[in-house]
């Protein structure tokens, strides 16, 4: 395996790549863009890089079907690390380009809802068409095909262009989140703000059994961050669902909750513990602190003794 | 509004047109192709059609996040019905040709991982490109572009093709569920095998909201059928939920879970009570059905009434 | 029925008379003591007293279990009161007697154990004999067979005897509770600070079904103030349970419940909501006070009606 | 401690002896009759007695308090067997009494409900007066102070009587389960029949904790054979829980249960796993057998190693 290459979603340009480079370590790696999540963490799997950066979850589109669906399936991957990227475009133009000049604008489709309501304010005007990324909307303004392009501010400087208007997003706290997936290995230490992810397979006998699920999280105090259904491609009605939540394998109360999913689901695939991007530290009950359990373990070897 | 008028995702010869001809009543109404979902429903939304038939679920691709985030927000619509179609591509070619001339294929992307298997048994050396759709796919077969698409059967005609194969779909059981939305009115009268839709937010201060939503359908024996995820657009970790239960709002015990689900949300949108494209009659434990809970309001009263 | 005529566990001079003159209307009631509690409650079946007060709970010795089998069981009666009465023994000599006189002393056996400690720390060569009842024991401390009677320090008066010491008790909070029981009426007004009784018998087929009785109470805030399981007479391992919870029949919250209740039990039997007598009103969740009730019915109609 | 010595609840020629004669090893053991329940137990604490056989539960009475208080406080003990004893009374007459001649009965307090019914069926102009124990009724019949005696036939014997009727009992599977207490002690071998016994206590600031406790046995797939609140003597409202399931402590699914239980709770008495009475095997869910966990404990292992 090629160490020193991290993949990511590309192509140049792209929030992606800006994410990626929020990473310490990516200053002293390859970073290669690929056409496709697929791509990217294929590469993974087949050993040509160490790790791939991919958009997983998006405030304002939801969840990245295509990883969540490429993390359930085919030869096991592992989340090293997450990255939380605010989302703002800038508008990019060609230099000289006044507010008053901008006619046509572009960008990715998923973009567009991401700026209407600033357009409407802003730009009334303008006609949007959408491009196949938001780098290549910037190509296309580069090109003189349309005035502005939606894009993050990092991308100018590839393309020639500027930024006219900066930090511009519909909602606030619109945020990406991507993960860094490379191959299964010994997840990284526990920091205390932590996020565990897995995907869960429900037994098909069992109608309640979703329900039984979020008990074993709820019972030990273990707060469920996300969850996703997803089809199992075994026909409508049949799903797995991807889980986060906080807290890391090696909290007592989370391998406890794996665990258990672990004798309860038809399968468990288990995605990863690593650092939260926001380094928020849960507030943990104390019924359900490491020590809780190690007392608990120590008064069951006790009972057994006959020393309770 | 145009009683006449149905809108669907369009164009012409896709998979939702044939969906929306399985209706009895399309027969007698205009069907008018659109652009995308949003312009589908929002024709419905201005009164210009009377209902809108789009995608909502795929058992190989998931849910159709245009459509579930359309039906959440927005002025409410209301689902009248379902229709469920089992996925089977037919490899649509021009007159004449035969398996050893078709080099190349196309077909809408999401059609790809659907006859990829297939492909790589039948048609190993081919080579696939993706058209805007599975129709716009027909059409350059028809141009003479590619060599085969694949398409619905029912698209030969218009495009002047001929099936080549029919019935080809990588998954057993694979289907696309799709939606005829209206405005919001008075819910198709219950027919025994019904299904009924809604949005939930859950309220904020609450970690675990989400299983208590479930329990209040468990403890009525109201099995959920599907639930879904989605961002509320408020930033990363805030999500509502599309669900959909089997039963009728006339149900008592359905009932009886919106009523709980109005409570303890922070906010319930009805999407509608139909009835369900399978047909399937649920098993309604005893002591849930219409009369259970008459008998128990009858009771209550005579407690009140000091005669229980 | 005879409606002047209340009748309570004898004989005259203990712990429940002194609890039944709490009551305002016991001034023009006609008080008549019986030798037990069903012949208390048998009276009122018959019909010829309009209550009976009985002992139902101790905070020392638990609940009185032939109250709870003879309310769970027979005609059905009702509880219209509750009053509860704190634990103090007075130790009651023949006139002149000192500490250092008191060698034997007598009690009811329940009274033993309320005054073990203070016994070992201020008479601690005492000798204990049980009486019949703590009257009893103060009629044979009058007769000179014991030197002391623990008894409620209103026994003394009709004993023609003096409290040596007062308010003793072992336990702190230490408390009977009585309930005035009669036949099934219209519950009392709603105070706000209510309590509802009930007996409930599980369905046999059934595992999980404690579990699922105490989910309906928990599901819409209600929460359980005793429970207490009793034999069914059925055989060992077959129980009914008597459940006290906060609230009036009459707030939705606890109406909900026990229609409920009413579905998923075998039988319930209703025992009435009276005045807690601690005054202690509950802090009712905001999804659970009545309007959230009202505004969910009000909206369920709505979406019947399509105007949701 | 005298290991060749086993106390229980006297006097000779009760219910409770012959339970206890029932054990093999009490032809090997001198049996001890003591005056109470704390008697028995405190000879056993004292060290004086290696078991008592005291009762504990009576399916028309209910639960023994004083055995179940007495077990939940003080110096701890443990429960090595259970033994389940049908209810079946003898009338006990001196030899030559035919049933005209039988006018008086005396029997046990707690005798006289169960032979109610046939009291009124086939003497019903006898007159009955307590006795302190059915033993005690034998010797007064012996005395000539009443005509008949409610006790156990093996009665008869010791009291120089004869049993003129036999098998009386009201109910239909009437039984008095008994268990041998000593101190703690390694529990006995799980024989795949077992019983666990707990007290507990809830945490004061919690409450939905009993809801709680019951999931825990329920997520496991534990049954739950008899639950009994008593009070904690800390005034009223205030309960601890004396709780038998199935299973013995070395299964994984109760062990897991009793941790968990360890944890939550304020307080938690183990009083044993031993076999059961009836030899029942419970249905264990596949997901909670040994192997399930042990599984998932080696799963959890490969996920801390990155082998999953």
């Amino acid at each position: 395996m090629s160490v020193s290459r991290y993949t990511y979603l590309g192509p140049e340009g792209t929030f992606t790549e800006a994410a990626l480079r929020t990473l310490p370590e990516a200053a002293t790696r390859e970073l290669v863009p690929m056409v496709s999540v697929p791509a990217a963490l294929d590469a993974v799997r087949a050993g040509e890089a160490a790790a791939a950066l991919v958009p997983i979850e998006n405030s304002v589109e939801g969840g990245v079907t295509t990883t969540l669906d490429e993390l359930a399936a085919g030869e096991p991957l592992m989340i090293y690390r997450e990255v939380l990227l605010p989302i703002a475009f800038a508008l990019l133009v060609r230099p000289g380009t006044q507010m008053a000049d901008v006619k046509t604008v572009t960008g990715h489709p998923v973009a567009q809802p991401q700026v209407r309501k600033w357009l409407a304010a802003h730009l009334p005007e303008a006609v949007w068409e959408s491009a196949a990324s938001n780098a290549d909307g910037a190509r296309l303004v580069q090109e003189g095909r349309y005035d502005g392009a939606f894009a993050g501010e990092f991308a100018a400087a590839t393309y020639g262009l500027e930024p006219l208007v900066t930090d511009i997003h519909d909602a606030q706290n619109a945020a990406t989140r991507f993960v860094l997936a490379g191959r299964p290995a010994r997840p990284a230490a526990r920091t205390g703000a932590d996020k565990t992810s897995v995907v869960l397979w429900l037994r098909e006998d069992h109608p309640g059994a979703l329900l039984e699920l979020l008990q074993e999280y709820a019972a030990r105090g273990v707060s469920m961050m996300r969850i996703e259904s997803r089809p199992t491609g075994e026909g409508i009605g049949r799903y797995c669902f991807s889980v986060d939540c906080e807290g890391h394998l090696t909290d007592r109360r989370v391998g406890e909750v794996l665990m258990a999913l672990k004798r309860v689901c038809r399968e468990v695939r288990f995605l990863g513990s690593y650092p939260r991007a926001d380094q928020v530290r849960p507030n943990v009950r104390p019924d359900t602190v490491d020590a809780a359990f190690t007392d608990a373990a120590d008064w069951l070897t006790r009972c057994l003794d006959g020393r309770a």
